[in-house]
């Protein structure tokens, strides 16, 4: 079986060639790491500076800082407002002035800044990328602009039903573990951010051995590397760079594979009402519906197993859950299977959104559909699809420069093993029917949470929903 | 000036060669017609069948035919439930299997079923999407089933209130024309639809004359038209062919600029109130807003110049609505301006999702700086990075085989003239200063509708927006 490219923190320099590219990665002694993925017959690059910081991180509400929570993204938003040489302005007109894609993620464990460019322009992107990752002056007035700017993003994402679901699922399935917590704080955490809150989180966890910087697509390593190095200025008298710690640190890969029931227990504690069912009332015509418990971190080893699983649950049109709930009855416009890992921990869940009168109806039939597998596995004839479904729309990704550059940047910044398209699909193709059927089983056993919200009754729900 | 390709009716073979790809049609005798744009480094292609009818084609609310309001978007659905020889479960798993990118879109003027796969999965996918266009069943147990199906994304999009607040924008700036009709139908319509009236809209308007068929990356076209000829059976014996005008039509490529004065007379007749201010109340954190009047229609000759006013205006993060209303206020996170183009009319509105108590202000800024524009023009260097931006963009976008298949697809059912990069990038960079300004003049000139959806009093925003 093909092995992953292993990516050792203590290796200065790295080359290997990958099915429609070659990959390079460059450590610097300051723990700055590049890598780049030079894809031939591309005419433009995807970039992005990722800092290893996201906001699983942040103190959450601890009492001497509760506008902690929120801080990674309010930065990411400020480091669009200006550094000494260049002002929120010419920032915006530097990206838009050559048609870049160009945006920033806050997400649990990392922050990334990224844009997709024309070839020409790639040095442009990385001057400005480098100036606004290491130079940003957090102006005092662009902080107060910005908290209003990004308590409109919350409200925007409180008017988005499947929003609030998702955030009411994680909250609920995690429990009290920091990947729980809403990514962008909450209203009255970002009201009581503070400068200072901000500006800590910027010094105390951005410096060049928390920073990874990936590119795929029509780049020149060297070059790369190169105008970087310039651009960051990694002499050891930089500020940005001194005092630092040199080594980079990967997250721990492993952690508890469930606490469900534990947390199940606390929420009935607090909310004196049947653990497993999360009810938020909103006027709507849907309810939003989330079914799931915890999952697979991210470099468990069942996770191909998990891929196939998932693929023939609710992976698509063909899928157990689209066919039942839609296809042979109506039900919904959406259902599908999901998962999502981190370094210690993951998510599996169900979702669909349906009239309110069926809510319980459709989560019946969710439950069902795991119990199935769980019981009585899949058939050849579903494994192949997906297979094929896994190996078609992974093709299909990877013609993107984005999905490289981020393939780079997740292997770097979690379990340091990048798995090329045919080392992944060796792995898919040797899960066996019965490593299906085991994993379907052992995220059937773990306490289910629902989570629904809209126009929808409690007492509904519980009928069926234990 | 570089001239536009040429795709007349008339001319059954055309061969010519694009920057990033070579383009070649085929018009069958039958009126079929089938256009590819091969690009040298694709390993993946993708693939529409688009037949020339949507949503304004629709014989609306007569009193015989209730059910045919969204009757284009309820035939788009059946399309996946099966044919004589696959039923929907085989056509969901002939996707599927392959990792396909496939979906189907309904439009105002025209019905997309689109896919996108790896080279060696072309032909299955031409097999597939032939079968489906040609030789659907309509199976009434179906249509019931999809009934349910298609009030659950009705529901869905009456829960999405940015989605509400478009409907109403095309119902407000479009009054009694065709085009401001919902594309999806109402709930009401979509109750009463009968099978007969979704039958008798697919005998009525599919057939070869009105379909089109667009292929993009890792095509030949030679093998392309011998597959699609062999799947569709365009044999004069055919049922599909019998009988149908052989001469494919493009819609009248002109029409009304504007009949905002009429129209808003009328809907001040109706409500008794300010015709220009439409709102929609909802319990909601934000209002979303749009604020616009008609605008171009497709081929307007004044389109480039629009292109270059819009992007200026609203069209990135140095935009003016972007940088006066979230950059300098705070006041939203999402603000900026577009157009949509249809044969003989379009819109042109600006958008931006606020506080409730900020929505007057929000109003008042955004028709302040289309006025700036209306009378002062632009600068100089705002110009040049319109089009740089416009020159970039494109470039990325048409690195995509998706952008490419959709722009032949546009081309032949609109007005006939295929303009490729050059040919577009020449005439934006004709645009002259006073050309902007002009456009904008007489965009602001128009009447201007405002819609507001969310939780807001009408007193609100009648106090400023007349």
């Amino acid at each position: 079986m093909r092995e992953p490219i292993l990516l050792p923190l203590d290796q200065p320099e790295l080359e290997t060639d990958l099915a429609g590219g070659v990959v390079r990665r460059t450590v610097h002694p300051s723990g700055l790491r590049v890598l780049t993925e030079r894809m031939p017959s591309a005419r433009s690059a995807s970039i992005g500076f990722w800092v290893g910081v996201g906001s699983r991180d942040e103190q959450g509400e601890r009492e001497d800082a509760p506008g902690s929570l929120g801080s990674t993204h309010f930065l990411e938003h400020l480091l669009f407002k200006g550094t000494p040489t260049r002002d929120a302005y010419s920032i915006a007109t530097s990206f838009d002035r050559i048609g870049a894609e160009h945006n920033a993620l806050t997400a649990k464990e990392y922050t990334c800044y990224y844009a997709k460019v024309r070839d020409a322009d790639l040095d442009d992107a990385v001057t400005v990328l480098a100036d606004m990752v290491t130079s940003s002056v957090l102006d005092a007035d662009e902080f107060e602009m910005e908290r209003g700017v990004i308590l409109e993003e919350l409200a925007m994402a409180a008017d988005d039903l499947a929003d609030v679901a998702n955030e009411r699922f994680f909250e609920a399935v995690m429990g009290e573990h920091p990947l729980g917590r809403p990514i962008g704080g909450l209203p009255e955490t970002i009201r009581a951010a503070r400068r200072d809150d901000v500006a800590s989180h910027y010094r105390d966890r951005y410096y060049p051995s928390t920073l990874v910087i990936t590119a795929a697509g029509a780049v020149d390593h060297d070059r790369l590397v190169e105008r970087v190095l310039a651009a960051l200025d990694l002499s050891p008298e930089e500020r940005w760079h001194t005092g630092r710690a040199a080594v980079p640190v990967r997250r721990a890969q492993t952690g508890a594979e469930s606490t469900g029931a534990d947390r199940a227990a606390s929420f009935a504690a607090a909310s004196g009402a049947d653990p497993s069912v999360r009810i938020t009332a909103r006027p709507s015509e849907q309810v939003n519906l989330l079914i799931g418990a915890q999952g697979l971190r991210a470099n468990d080893p069942r996770r191909f197993a998990f891929g196939v699983m998932n693929s023939v649950l609710g992976g698509g049109m063909s899928s157990r859950l689209f066919q039942e709930i839609r296809e042979k009855r109506g039900l919904a416009y959406t259902a599908y299977s999901f998962g999502a890992s981190y370094s210690d921990a993951g998510l599996f869940g169900m979702y669909a959104g349906c009239a309110p009168e069926k809510a319980s109806e459709v989560v019946e039939l969710s439950r069902l559909e795991l119990q199935r597998v769980a019981e009585s596995g899949i058939t050849e004839e579903e494994r192949e699809r997906a297979l094929g479904q896994i190996a078609g729309s992974s093709a299909l990704a990877l013609e993107d420069s984005d999905t490289r550059m981020g393939r780079l940047a997740r292997a770097e910044l979690g379990s340091g093993e990048l798995y090329d398209l045919d080392a992944s699909l060796e792995r898919f193709a040797a899960v066996t029917a019965e490593d299906i059927r085991g994993i379907a089983a052992e995220l059937a056993a773990r306490p289910l949470t629902v989570v629904a919200v809209g126009d929808t009754a409690r007492s509904t729900l519980s009928a069926t929903a234990e």
